[in-house]
């Protein structure tokens, strides 16, 4: 049986992005970051909403309008379609597991 | 910040469903289980496809073909609508805590 935590004994330079379902409606996916950030002066501008919560490791996550977040393991956000985001940074020691769901939720 | 992780001091005699966000379109819910399990000779019988992962503790998932499936914190499972299935154990030390994610996937 597949295991959200279980890791590769020997991680990739670049992130890991690991569709865990995927549909035309739906993506789960398991996100593993081991210190990538977005790149610099970069957005997340997502078409689609997204829910995410970090399992394992600390990240953090900042908005255009100035503020951000320091994730801790079990912290979770939603960010809607287009609400422009960007991660400042992401532990390494030990990774970051981000599980992550993507869709139009057409939340009212 | 909301944290998955985070339980009350004094946990009720129930099981607890809390939705993380809802829509017509997908429910993300965290299910907290201490013991309970699904009454005797009763199935889950879903009209949404679901896709479960166990964050922490240990249950056991049964099928109606007699298969069953022993969940170690991080394992996931997708249960596709109408597939009958029931909880035969969850561990109380320390509680299960399920992230579920329900909806009308239309996997091909």
């Amino acid at each position: 049986m597949a295991n959200i935590f279980s890791l590769p004994n020997q991680l990739v330079e670049s992130e890991i992005f690991e569709p865990l379902l995927a549909s035309e409606n739906i993506l789960i996916e398991r996100i593993v970051s081991t210190g990538q950030v977005t790149p610099e002066g970069e957005w997340y501008n997502q078409e689609k909403d997204e829910w995410v919560v970090l399992l394992q490791g600390e990240a953090k996550l900042s908005y255009a309008d100035g503020s951000s977040l320091i994730l801790q393991a079990g912290d979770y956000v939603f960010l809607p379609a287009h609400e422009k985001h960007r991660v400042d940074y992401t532990s390494s020691k030990p990774p970051c597991i981000w599980l992550a769901i993507h869709g139009n939720f057409q939340l009212k």
